[in-house]
């Protein structure tokens, strides 16, 4: 509820809320304001003070009004002929479909502080949780003033740093993916590793099949690089591989890209006899598999890699440290096999020439002494102690889980359009993320990921069931 | 020449130095071998032994022997349908033309260790003219313990660290650029930068107009992307303004890719009336300039910048710190008209969605505190003196200058193929830059781009006078 202070009247309070989220994209182009006098509800204000906050927006060109049917949120570069070159951009937005925005809405929502309050629709663990001594030990032994110009002066090593390289190829090893230090690429986090395969393999225009429900921002990028995406539904053991090998023998796609463990956002985990099946018809239809391996500092002994299994001869192995280290050093990586490396690293020049050595060489370090290892278990701890907790109050607050709930996030059956309650809930300081922007193509859904370390806090499903009820 | 060793035959030693070199791709795919007559002359062996040597060259798979041509380097991946996927990728760079090879050629060859002698082919200063003490001091300020949990916990800002940002908006002040921190982004380097606007405003088959000669990395990102590359002929005071008026009739390119001040290979400086002409131009026809800064810090001061003549209005400006501080940080960014810069992000967020904070909040301490301004006026005053000696020891070699020598690089004349003498020179451990590099199809030249820093020693124009007589 907006209170009135001498500051700012509780119609400016109004705009700069709706305004700042049109320009977040929480509030994404198309999307309908609130009629009148639900806005006027929900706020506790008057319907003269949402007219005076709406034609605001209206003035300073945020919104459209159309006649009879509200107030719509304004295509971000309306094509006008005037305007010159911008137009183009919108033009490619428009052709890519609506999922690009929708999606990078949900990326802009992550960066977004919305409240103090834990933030369920994260992507990553709350800062406090990856506290750790060890990491500044590390970089501080790395930035000593010699080391430091070593790792600063040169434009550094194609591949990524060796010593990096050679404790990652060790640490596959313990997995059973068996990749040599020159085989391994580092990059820029995961979705630089992802990016650089997808450019690699793909041309705009291919083919490329993804899972539903899948990463939003992995769509977007196919989108935004001109890819045909073709969704494969996730079932709870691995891809439904019918309209696998039906799109093959239609599509001819080159590349598929998934998740085995801890499937996001479902949780699932691929099982052996379907990795088995899966690269059988990858082998019949002649393609690859990138395999993002993002969570695999959570996920359970021997849990099934298709790299593994294939011992990369046509799966790229990707994975990274944001989801357990430090998510803003961006170190991601990606093991390759040997025919694809050249290729796949002159991506890597073309995009960023090299990556950061500085940084890979303290993580090497945070590796090599065994306290990411020790990290990670103590992570895991606090998180099956969280997901605990979230199940049940998720589930007193009725809602259902339509996976069983394991890794970092629930899919959570909540029974009402969660599109329209990450809006509601916006306006309580919740960040959640909606079941349809898990789609390709945006469709209504009941659905919501939830992320178990910021969902066990009652207060949230108190909020929840309140908005949900229509409170 | 060689030496016999205990430990390796001259046939192992010949084959091992061919077979790096044509792994590092300084000898390209499709590149001949010598003549086993030429060989053995150059290396002072037998020709059995140079036999031999190709022998196992051959039977590594590492070239092909054509019947009475001699021996090429093979195609990194023929097309072979037994091999599936990988055939694909082959049949892309084939159908990309032969400039991605060659280009990323000559970056491999830019990280390749040829030997411990100063490298004329370089791109960057050499390691110790960079060395500085305030860096190490500005990292450990942003390393303390606090402060690096603060920097690395989170995902980050979108558009990069507010600091850097703030920092520089008031540098690009000082170039008559004016950018508010909110319409910079920083990225993993200028070329990020470059690739973020081509991703963003570019479609696969889009006509881009770049310069000739140019940057060897920008035209194959460029064909990589599958983008159709229209060269403009570059003169000494800016881009052939008739040549760009017929493509725009003809082809409609949406985007010109240049670098104004010290350009690279041949060093020239765009002038104020060439620069109001071309932006009239592209007002005309429509199009947006990316403005590549990257030599900024060199730069004499009241250089012309499209971006100040402008206002930001259809440029963009990119540059970075790679060529000045730090070449492995990879910190560049680029500062762009206010509605480009959602679109823009966008695309900074699906290739890497953020960029490191701890590198660029220690970046924006060395600007704040004068001391990158103060290191790149002792860079500029050694650099003039080294270009000085270059250039006197240049003409005593019987080079000739195809532009007044200025800036980082100089573009000579040598009076005989480069591409050739690049082979050469690679024998006696010298990485040089030939001329067929710069331009969009390789085409024979006796140009080739030297670095000022690196060839200011008699010893390496020695050997080129002798290597280039046939000696």
């Amino acid at each position: 509820m907006l209170m009135k202070t001498p500051a700012q009247s509780l119609t400016e309070q109004l705009a700069v809320r709706f305004a700042d989220r049109i320009r977040s994209r929480l509030l994404p182009p198309g999307a309908r304001l609130p009629s009148v006098r639900q806005c006027a509800e929900q706020h506790g204000v008057s319907p003269s003070t949402v007219v005076a906050a709406y034609d605001q927006l209206l003035a300073q060109g945020l919104v459209d009004a159309r006649k009879n049917r509200g107030f719509f949120v304004r295509e971000l570069a309306t094509p006008r002929a005037a305007e010159g070159p911008r137009s183009s951009v919108a033009g490619r937005a428009a052709a890519a479909g609506a999922s690009p925005i929708n999606a990078t809405a949900l990326i802009r929502g992550m960066f977004h502080k919305v409240s103090n309050k834990p933030q369920p629709g994260m992507g990553v663990f709350p800062p406090d949780w990856l506290e750790a001594t060890f990491m500044p030990a590390a970089v501080r032994k790395v930035t000593g003033t010699r080391a430091l110009h070593d790792f600063s002066l040169q434009y550094g090593e194609p591949l990524g740093d060796s010593g990096l390289r050679r404790v990652l190829s060790q640490k596959l090893a313990t997995l059973n993916i068996h990749a040599e230090a020159d085989h391994i690429i580092t990059t820029v986090g995961a979705t630089h590793a992802l990016d650089i395969v997808s450019r690699t393999l793909l041309r705009a225009g291919d083919p490329v099949m993804v899972e539903e429900p899948g990463w939003a921002v992995e769509f977007a990028r196919l989108a935004a690089l001109g890819m045909r995406i073709l969704p494969v539904p996730r079932r709870a053991d691995g891809p439904d591989l019918e309209v696998m090998a039906k799109y093959c023998e239609l599509h001819q796609p080159k590349l598929y890209v998934s998740v085995s463990v801890f499937h996001n956002p479902t949780g699932y985990c691929l099982s052996p006899g379907s990795a088995h099946r899966l690269l059988q018809l990858a082998n019949r239809h002649n393609f690859h598999i990138v395999e993002d391996d993002t969570y695999s500092h959570l996920a359970p002994a021997h849990a099934t890699r298709l790299s593994a299994l294939d011992g990369l001869r046509r799966t790229i192995y990707v994975s990274g440290f944001a989801k357990i280290l430090a998510p803003n050093w961006r170190i991601g990586y990606l093991a390759a096999p040997p025919g694809l490396v050249e290729p796949l690293l002159d991506t890597k020049l073309l995009s960023t020439l090299t990556t950061p050595a500085l940084l890979e060489r303290a993580l090497a370090l945070c590796i090599e002494q065994g306290q990411l290892r020790r990290h990670a278990e103590r992570i895991r701890t606090r998180l099956d102690a969280a997901r605990a907790r979230s199940v049940k109050l998720a589930l007193a607050a009725g809602c259902t889980f339509a996976a069983e709930p394991v890794g970092l996030f629930g899919w959570v059956d909540t029974g009402v359009d969660t599109d329209a309650m990450a809006q509601r809930m916006l306006d309580e300081g919740y960040l959640i993320a909606p079941g349809a922007l898990f789609h390709a193509a945006r469709v209504p859904s009941t659905l919501m990921r939830i992320n178990f370390a910021t969902t066990q806090d009652a207060a949230f499903w108190r909020v929840f069931a309140r908005v949900r009820a229509g409170g």
